[in-house]
């Protein structure tokens, strides 16, 4: 049966299907074909547990502004569905583009490649850290150990084995010059983890991971990685350019981090998703 | 700070933290020490709500097979620790390879691109039908109706809004050409998705997804896709090479599907998740 066959056969039993519903002869026959038709356009329907779902993923395409300043994925459409029935597609792409993740071995010799994450480590409490009102007068604002212990004080111990998240707004300019941000002086500037905060989080916490909404870990103007330096070889994961943390409470979201699983890779493009 | 200088200070630091878990004059900071020290080898810690997590991916490399039969996975190392300091590669992978989605637009002129599936479709309850039996005596197998009617007998009504998966015992093969299977006919026989149990599903449930162990929704043999072509025009996904679903009870966890989300793809390699 070619494909137009088999869409025309569904379209017919669906049909006879609604016709029994306008006789009213089988409810529960009647009712399950609703559900089917409207599938895609029914209101969402969450799985057990989860009372909210939140993407914190942005969009991939060749103009997401990246690290190094020059398009880091390329699409080609290999097959089409007007002229091979089908659409396909190949995708080139550097590791550290879009929402992505920093496996340890991206900064050190011998931590665990993105394939050797444990899984444990991907689904994991999430706790962000709300420097916004200081980033937005500063670019080059940092999350330092007074930001932690502010955190602490408020929300009480980070949870075991979590993720810290920075939000500094800076998702907002992900379309922007502004994501960027390179000054007179040729220097990016975005926030970033101050390496002091990040060793605060290293010896006072069980934290797994670290995210930031903006193009590093570092801050923009950092010349040395001295937070990807201190962070990665022990294991940790970074996450960068994460999208809509002020759509959720500084703690309480669980965080699942889509991490790619290709053998030996320091990192990827991910989706992630926050539950409540 | 060199990155040197900064592992080192790290180091000291937390050294001379250690002296003050020996002295023990400060038994909370002590705690919180070894707790940041074992990070990394202690034992998982589930989020909270999660009983158990399961990885449903497999790892993916140059020579995953392909249901083209040529490799569709590159990986290109351009910066080295060694050399750079760091590691970063760039990937050229065919969206159709590894544990990957096919999205809506796949088999569609216009369905939904791996980009605008709702996330909501994305986090579902999961139910697997287990064919194993007859897929061992029959690499021909496939889900039929009468599968499908089984399954409901033994385990009640599909959840709302569910993910349907085919367990047939493929995935053990996936390193070896039994996976794709070519016969004397030339053709590829491993199990899929009858076209019946297709649109019995279609019309009979809510379900949003579909997934296989297999390369194809369609069996191996299958000439005209007419599973594919049923299934995701009506903005459906489906899962290929999916792993371990022996690992999970026929209905109770929730799929989370880390698609990918470039503009415009067709699908693409995906983390795929289970939650107890």
């Amino acid at each position: 049966m070619c494909h137009h066959c088999v869409v025309e056969s569904v379209k017919r039993r669906m049909l006879s299907r609604r016709d029994v519903f306008r006789t009213g002869a089988a409810g529960v026959a009647a009712a399950a074909v609703g559900a089917a038709a409207t599938a895609a356009s029914a209101p969402p329907a969450l799985a057990a547990g989860v009372a909210k779902l939140q993407d914190m993923t942005h969009e991939l395409h060749h103009d997401f502004p990246t690290y190094f300043g020059e398009p880091q994925f390329d699409y080609e459409q290999k097959f089409s569905f007007d002229k091979n029935g089908f659409n396909l597609g190949i995708m080139t792409v550097n590791e550290h583009t879009g929402t992505h993740l920093d496996a340890p071995l991206h900064f050190s010799k011998d931590g665990q490649a993105v394939n050797e994450v444990p899984i444990e480590n991907l689904v994991v409490p999430l706790a962000i850290i709300d420097i916004r009102e200081k980033a937005a007068g500063d670019a080059d604002a940092q999350v330092t150990p007074d930001d932690v212990k502010a955190w602490i004080a408020k929300n009480g111990p980070l949870p075991e084995k979590c993720c810290v998240a920075m939000n500094s707004g800076w998702d907002r300019h992900a379309a922007s010059d502004k994501f960027r941000n390179v000054g007179a002086d040729q220097k990016m500037h975005f926030p970033g983890f101050h390496v002091e905060a990040t060793k605060m989080l290293m010896e006072e916490s069980s934290a797994v991971g670290m995210a930031v909404d903006t193009l590093s870990l570092d801050f923009g103007p950092s010349g040395d990685f001295a937070t990807h330096y201190a962070w990665l070889p022990t294991n940790r994961w970074g996450l960068e350019c994460i999208a809509n943390l002020d759509r959720l409470p500084a703690k309480g979201a669980t965080l699942v981090v889509g991490a790619p699983k290709h053998r030996g890779g320091s990192g990827g493009p991910c989706r992630v998703i926050a539950m409540m």
